[in-house]
């Protein structure tokens, strides 16, 4: 099963990856989190292209940046775990390239598409979580952990914000199958609670159709 | 005016670049000369991950990180040069990608041309010079025999330089418009002379051109 977790910065889906794969490793599930971009030697390369402020990075050469770090970690580390039968948790995938290129930095949606479609083939998580919290809050608690420095991904404008959270939304509308939306501003032990049941039913339902 | 020369490793096309750079300059134009790819710090980062042996890169994050690095080559150097009047020449560009990533590495042409095309957009050499020579020629030039080479580009088989000459082979002859296919086992002269013939033919086309 493989599981994504979605949202502005701030929106507490780093929180809430690193809690559901706790709770899934007491409950017995052999499980790999992975943080994007990241979790190989080529995509901590990219990652460090990206936080580089320094760089001049076209919104094109991004979106192809952060879609070259998922191919690896595709190849190399989501597939080989989901055939082995463990449970891949990804704080940011696909979508996320979606909202923030697509949505966020206005890129053609199709292409965007069509390149992130290229890239990650048939491996689609089974669930997406997006934590929806309204910016001003994600800006707020962003602000909390003062030790953060900026870096490109995060050093933007209200407006950006406004419009990736937007593109979540859109996403979730458009597959509401796979993308269940969440209040972020609920406490972390109601959207934990919530998460754990959506899973355990995928789960239950992934059993089933192995079964039948 | 923007030219680029293209070939397999060994076929000269360096040093081709770099006196057709000098002939111009000679004759009163101001000459953009780069090497791809590289010549924005964007893309000599990418660079570096590209011949960093140690790293695994699959075929299709390899394509994407060629194409990233050239859409920033793109934007910051090739489009401003161009439009203050320059003539760019470019050792490798658009063709290496589709000889390389899709003859070469059996990637989906289609896909491969249609992510070239959005990395690049409108800017498609004016003349592109494909530096004939056969795969052993190549290799011996480059003083590889069975020994291997340690960098990624570099760094494979006769078979692999073999259908990526046929992929430059094959270009030319669906675009004998912009692709002239040299014998790049012609003297050095005669390949200068041939190469500077049809630059001036082309310079006086497009003079002719801005005239009418």
């Amino acid at each position: 099963m493989f599981i994504t977790f979605e949202g502005i910065d701030g929106s507490g889906k780093s929180t809430h990856a690193g809690l559901l794969a706790e709770w899934l490793r007491a409950r017995g599930h052999r499980v790999e989190l992975l943080r994007e971009p990241g979790a190989t030697p080529l995509a901590e390369a990219i990652r460090q292209i990206l936080l580089d402020a320094t760089l001049r990075i076209d919104p094109v050469a991004e979106l192809m940046l952060f879609c070259a770090a998922r191919r690896q970690l595709v190849e190399d580390v989501i597939r080989p775990a989901l055939a082995q039968g463990q449970v891949v948790i990804s704080d940011r995938y696909a979508d996320s390239t979606v909202a923030y290129q697509g949505y966020g930095r206005g890129l053609d949606l199709e292409m965007v598409e069509r390149i992130i479609g290229y890239a990650i083939g048939s491996v689609v998580p089974h669930v997406t979580f997006v934590l929806d919290v309204d910016v001003a809050t994600a800006l707020q608690r962003r602000g909390v952990r003062q030790s953060r420095t900026t870096d490109r991904m995060e050093d933007a404008p209200e407006a950006f914000f406004e419009r990736v959270r937007r593109g979540y939304l859109a996403i979730a509308a458009r597959e509401p199958e796979r993308v269940v939306v969440l209040d972020g501003i609920q406490s972390v032990e109601m959207i934990h609670s919530r998460v754990c049941a959506v899973v355990l039913e995928r789960l239950r339902q992934i059993h089933r159709g192995a079964l039948t």
